[in-house]
């Protein structure tokens, strides 16, 4: 595993995540990053915020690793204490430092804060650190050697220590000799599962070859397939393994790297000079919001309808009152309705509609919580579908809207052949 | 801290967590359990599949600690290493256990499977353990003493440790005094940075009490104050404590648990027998969804629109193209028109409408990105506001619809003091 020998590990420190109120993402994405760089992390502690526990950790890790990182308790409050503790452990004093200083002073400018002296207790940093910009928020990071260790501490945001990461990992990469270096290519997929996926390649792919490490993160809506090698020299095995993927899982593979299903259906929307509109009812509104948080979206997306209740799909969708008082809200002929008045409402070129009962309560014998009808497609071709996702209401939610903009993926990719997911969820006489 | 003086430890194993492929979700899930004992994890330990590095960890906590809890490493596979660990730290051997084997031959005979070399595995347990039942899964978990400290193993699939955790919760609670148990009061706000919160609680309490332990999370869009406790006799030192962050941060308090803004608003628009609708342009849906994910929410939302082109705001909510034209879509005037439209759109008593640039492109010298209008209110009472609030897109959003929501309850609660963030989030010349 340690192609390049380094011993890494991290210390994370937060009452809060002793105490359970917050999940520990932040170790996964620095094990992640340093995945990269075929860097394994060894070992990872984590105490509160107490400076007795900190320091004999820290001491412990410094006299051990070549590197460690140490995350979280960076902030201006009296709990955070990451700097006292180097200091303590690297045996000089905390002092301001000037260029910590100028960082809080513009970014209180920028928000028109008066720097006070919580936020100024963020410039007392040990004696002779480095500083590792944060462009995001008012804590920088530092770095400094403690006997043959780096130690570099980072912020427990997680959006600012993604950041700050970029910096890390390429100050690293420098000192890593180029063969060591990991090479990762990332599949995004919609519609499998973990353990279909391994049952699948496992049953199919007699022998895969011991170079590429195969590895998933499930996800919610997407999972991540994940191939590396170790080297430039097995990216043609990498390649072979990927072909293999392509044939095993083709059309629900999104695409490469971070791709999410927005942004794959906004840039084919894009690539036709086409638009999309949504009619949602138990989806409220979340597949509009899955499209619009991806940048330039307003390329391709002008308008979405959330019809939560039945009269307003009759007002703004012209749904029609005999609908949905015979076959009800959650049915083929409302969704479809709903659809096309979406399409001519927002004179827009294709429509995603959604009617379903996401739970927990308004469940019946013949609809019960988890049934969904879909419609989707243009003037020219709209279809529709009754799927039963019996998750918990915001999970449903996230499945069914993504699930929505996955038939709009294939429709636009010309792909006729129905997703595994059709007949795993299939609704009972949908 | 320590009420009843017990010292726990954590022990996690997994690649897949080293990895960072898994976020370890398992040690919160058991400090919160452990927590509503009053019992605190002090430390947690992760490393790989490893048996020298698993068995270094363990033998140091074993040492320092009254109980240890290792998770993970339960499964059939060879790089499930638990078992033998534990073993050779007791200094005891491996054998096969009557309990268990007969706990898998009854899990594979329900599901019509045999039973393997590989289940059987699970089954080879240090000799002299106590087992704990699984109801889920195949892995039993299992328990023994090493010199003075109790060491209970249990399996990292997160259901089966959530069901095994009753009964090792129950068992620990039998040990415990009553009087050790902790409790925690939870606020949560909106609009107050946790450096503030620090601040302003540190200037105007002279005297916070020992006893009452105080703890902020950070979240998007909300922040969360605890208060924590740990006997019934502090619970009157925690109700003073309560009230003097009520004096301090009033109206920014949304609620106590886990009360959210889009909550909030709904309950007390159902008090009200109000509805809400919605005109959202920059924030593409978010707030919609942020109500509709609540349970419940179609008694008092029943439409929102998304009106993320100038032609639909025209079209769907009637904007005027002229104002459209001179004022800009970012603009005083339309952004009440946007939610006069909605309000009548949808005959809704109350309407959110935001209008505004969340970037990263779109943003000119007079509205730079961050720039946004709101407009809030009923049709007796419509009132706007320009915010500047420069960050990431997706969190300009959240936040941005938080903002929305937050207006609204505070009109319904006839607050008329401003928040905060309008001084801090003011826009030039807003």
């Amino acid at each position: 595993m340690q192609a390049n020998g380094l011993i890494v590990q991290l210390l994370l420190t937060g009452n809060e995540i002793m105490s359970g109120d917050t999940i520990d993402s932040n170790s996964a994405l620095i094990a992640r990053r340093l995945d990269e760089l075929a860097v394994p992390v060894l070992r990872k502690v984590t105490v509160g915020d107490d400076v007795a526990l900190l320091r004999r950790e820290l001491a412990a890790m410094a006299a051990d690793a070549d590197l460690v990182i140490v995350n979280g308790g960076l902030g201006p409050t009296v709990d955070d204490l990451t700097a006292e503790v180097l200091a303590a452990v690297a045996g000089v004093p905390l002092q301001e430092h000037p260029q910590a200083l100028e960082h809080l002073r513009q970014w209180c400018g920028r928000r028109n804060l008066q720097l006070n002296a919580a936020n100024r207790k963020q410039a007392m940093l040990p004696a002779g650190c480095d500083i590792v910009d944060n462009p995001i928020g008012s804590a920088v990071g530092f770095a400094m050697r403690v006997g043959d260790c780096r130690v570099i501490c980072t912020p427990g945001v997680p959006g600012e220590l993604a950041a700050m990461l970029d910096d890390i990992v390429a100050e690293l990469a420098t000192g890593l000799p180029g063969a060591g270096r990991s090479h990762v290519l990332r599949l995004q997929t919609f519609g499998l599962g973990e353990s279909t996926a391994q049952q699948m390649i496992s049953d199919a792919c007699d022998s895969w070859p011991d170079e590429v490490e195969l590895g998933f993160r499930a996800g919610a809506p997407q999972m991540e397939i994940k191939l590396t090698v170790r080297g430039e020299d097995d990216l043609p095995a990498r390649q072979q393994c990927r072909e293999q993927l392509q044939a095993l899982f083709g059309d629900h593979i999104i695409g490469e790297g971070d791709t999410g299903l927005a942004q794959a259906v906004l840039q084919l929307l894009r690539d036709r000079g086409a638009t999309l509109t949504t009619a949602e009812s138990c989806t409220g509104g979340l597949i509009a919001s899955m499209l619009t948080a991806v940048p330039g979206s307003s390329d391709a997306f002008h308008a979405g309808f959330v019809t939560y209740d039945n009269a307003i799909k009759a007002s703004v969708l012209g749904v029609s009152e005999q609908s949905l008082a015979t076959a009800g809200a959650v049915s083929e002929e409302v969704v479809l309705q709903m659809a096309r008045g979406a399409l001519q409402r927002a004179g827009a070129d294709y429509a995603i509609a959604v009617s379903g009962i996401a739970g927990p309560d308004g469940g019946s014998p013949d609809k019960p919580v988890g049934t969904v009808w879909l419609a989707w497609g243009n003037a020219a071709r709209m279809r529709t579908r009754c799927l039963h996702w019996p998750v918990e209401r915001t999970l449903f939610q996230t499945m069914i809207a993504a699930a929505g903009l996955d038939m709009i993926r294939r429709q636009l990719l010309d792909i006729e052949e129905e997703p595994r997911y059709f007949a795993q969820r299939a609704a009972r006489g949908g």
